[in-house]
């Protein structure tokens, strides 16, 4: 288990004196700090750390949320940001000292702009209710998570999300232009806007992803995109991963950009099959889901290229959608595979790693080694043209020892991730998941710029407190000294 | 004139202590103090400024840039780092008190991964230098400022530059994978790598067009991407700047991404075609370069629905090109724009702004009564897809009033810029040249938080001093106080 931060005793000391603070500057309906009404704030996505927030404050207004932000400064109080608390990281943990602001009713489309293909929305606004809003009209918002359905854009800003359809359009940070940010002092910040390029330093790119440590995004402009004409998806299995692999090498290679192309490992296609039935090859070692748009013709173009491609590698099978039913059949399989392993196991961890595209055969295989090693199942998902993978660990977080193999199983295979040339994180961001994973990404001294870009922003550490950094001993959230002053 | 900050006395008195520094710690040929040797380096691409550095290094290994970095910001020396020097901005204009550290002796390629389609590049090597290093091998790097030939991809890191062609690729920040920055007080950090995503910060995004303020970058991990097919260009002419920006509404908002899209205005087709014989239509008042690729069946697709799309708006002239010769043709006309309006006129500036597409037609109407109120004749060239203007004041710069009035028009064009809904900079940066015109974008509370940033990376205010930031009465790099801890 990660250890939680100690609380501040004397806020602890002060928590009536908080509350008090924060309903006299605010509508009684936006604050909570009746215990039972806390209690479903207390964990996100990682559910298996938990910890009752001092308070939760629910803004209507950007003007709200500077308010907040100002008090708790004032107050030496910790904030946590919290959109629909979907984060898989733990990012949205709360800590027992902290005020947690959510978002949520923060949830109104301001403006929509077809001429300029922009739309500015409130933090609270769900990632899919932004293309409800605008797919009458011929229009969408591009990344897609798959919890797209209930996680918030404000959310989205703090993780740079992905999905699977990011390897046509790239993830948030490819597709926000805008966001008004509120930093800990209460200060409202204007960054980006209704245009691409920025004047001076990208601080709109060093906020998108820093977890709400660097301040609050309240209103984000996001870009809108034409919707392609329609999409169709095709199944590829094949008789092992590696030649799966290779075959997404040559598709990649071959300068072809499909939307999506998605990649299954055995355990995966039969969980997800299970759950879906989808049709999906029970016989294959790995299975590509490979999706273009564009036109029919467009389409028909692209996918006989790609079966060309895959026939090269001796496939088990290839099979192409033939309507929007079928399509929609494979999307539901892939889409619903988590909850496909939660029906064949208890508890899954769903790891988030990035690595080179030719390091897949390798780091599969050296997956399966570990899986045998530690005793503990796992089904390996993978947004194949962009190196993200996502490999699911299943255990018993009932059984402690079940929980404490999963953990380091999953450590294990953050670090062959970078060991390999990736990175720790794909889409799902540090968190408190990573946070101690993170050396092994980076020097100390590299981590240590990173913090003082941190302080630049938020000089007490009240924003997030305790994750994405790994804890200096003895203390919580020790800042970076500054560099020295020639 | 934009004022140039004073030169520190003390390091002045100082210059003979600080060339036998450096000639202590770097090879005999890698520092230069002679006058007659720094005059190459006392100015960039925006030549009304110029001034002398105290010295010129050329390392030639990230090792001796720490050194250097080192040495300086023990010693409170300034330092300008310099690519190939082509800055419009005035970016790598030097100080009378600074060490320049040109980086065009570290220009070698490191490595070339097809499998993974990255390279790795030190940053003295040319823009175009990495394209001809993986051509014959099918691949290229997408970013191609015009001035491609000679600047470095250093350079290119610091301004986030782009191109003719970034439409659908995306500027530097997208084609950049992983950097190797050394700080001001002579660290070293890896930053990103050769993997997509980043954990934690997206750090390597902020030090992306912080033109040199945050570091220097000495090694460069860049994304290859396989050549097309074939590229074909057309040409659109139109009776107006008003028609033409609608039809460049109608062909992105048709979902069309073309490779690029270039909009060039009556004065300047007239100065390119002189200079060009492109067969440019002289009797049109706007005129589109349309560029596609692919296969020469998918060229045919793209170019017959945008015929179609362009011929809704009443246009002079469409002329697809029959031939690569044709194809190269109507492009010399573009990329040598500005010589060709060097040949009408003995100086002229460069701006730079970026606006929605919508207001188009009103900006350039705007600029035409500019243009009658000053004076000056100004020429529009356009990345019209994403909505970057290069406006060309045309003026004389032997004579100070037609200087100032050039510099007061310009300023007036990006106060538009921003008025509009749109920026600063495109992709020039804003170095000298708009550091004055930050307030008009930015409030002071803005200013000061992305002033924290730069003092997170940099405390004392050494690297590439007085850009950027508008100077704060009674000083040149005056930091923001850093934020109030809780």
């Amino acid at each position: 288990m990660i250890a939680l931060p100690q609380p501040k005793a004397d806020v602890l000391d002060r928590r009536d004196a908080v509350h008090e603070g924060l309903r006299a500057l605010l509508p009684a309906r936006a604050v909570i700090t009746d215990p039972s009404r806390l209690k479903p704030y207390e964990t996100d996505g990682l559910s298996a750390y938990r910890q009752m927030p001092l308070a939760v404050v629910l803004p209507e207004s950007t003007e709200q949320v500077a308010t907040v932000l100002r008090f708790c400064h004032q107050n030496g109080v910790r904030v946590v940001p919290r959109g629909a608390g979907t984060s898989l990281a733990g990012g949205a943990l709360p800590l027992a000292d902290a005020v947690v602001i959510g978002m949520m009713r923060m949830n109104r489309i301001l403006d929509v702009n077809y001429a300029d293909r922009y739309a500015v929305v409130q933090a609270g606004v769900t990632n899919l209710g932004i293309t409800k809003a605008v797919e009458a009209d011929g229009f969408f918002y591009a990344p897609d998570p798959s919890s797209q359905l209930a996680c918030m854009i404000g959310g989205n800003i703090g993780m740079n999300s992905g999905g699977a359809h990011c390897l046509k359009y790239g993830v948030t940070a490819n597709n926000v232009l805008g966001i008004k940010l509120v930093t800990i002092e209460g200060e409202i910040l204007e960054l980006g806007g209704a245009h691409l390029d920025t004047a001076g330093y990208d601080w709109m790119g060093i906020v998108i992803g820093s977890e709400g440590q660097l301040g609050i995004a309240t209103e984000i402009t996001v870009r809108l995109l034409r919707a392609p004409e329609g999409t169709r998806a095709m199944l590829a299995a094949f008789k092992s991963n590696e030649i799966a692999g290779r075959c997404v090498d040559a598709i990649i290679g071959s300068g072809i950009i499909p939307v999506a192309l998605e990649f299954m490992d055995r355990p995966a296609i039969h969980a997800c099959e299970a759950f879906a039935k989808a049709g999906y090859p029970l016989d294959a070692e790995a299975m590509l889901i490979i999706e273009v748009e564009g036109s029919v013709e467009e389409q028909d173009a692209l996918l006989g290229r790609i079966r060309e491609i895959c026939g090269r590698f001796d496939p088990i099978s290839l099979k192409v959608s033939q309507s929007a039913e079928e399509s929609a059949a494979i999307w539901k399989g892939r889409k619903g595979a988590f909850g496909a392993i939660g029906r064949i196991s208890p508890d899954y961890l769903c790891m988030d790693g990035t690595i080179p595209t030719s390091t897949l055969p390798e780091v599969l295989r050296r997956i399966g080694e570990m899986s045998e090693q530690y005793g503990l199942g796992v089904a390996n998902i993978f947004h194949a043209g962009d190196g993200n993978l996502h490999p699911l660990i299943m255990f018993d977080a009932n059984n402690p020892e079940s929980m404490h193999k999963a953990e380091a199983f999953g450590a294990d295979i953050l670090k062959l991730c970078v060991e390999v040339g990736g990175c720790l994180t794909g889409e799902h961001g540090v968190g408190v998941e990573k946070r101690d994973l993170m050396s092994v990404q980076f020097t100390e001294t590299e981590l240590d710029q990173q913090r003082r870009v941190k302080t630049a922003f938020d000089a007490g550490w009240l924003l997030n407190t305790a994750k994405v950094f790994p804890l200096k001993p003895g203390t919580d959230t020790a800042p970076a000294p500054m560099p020295h002053a020639a």
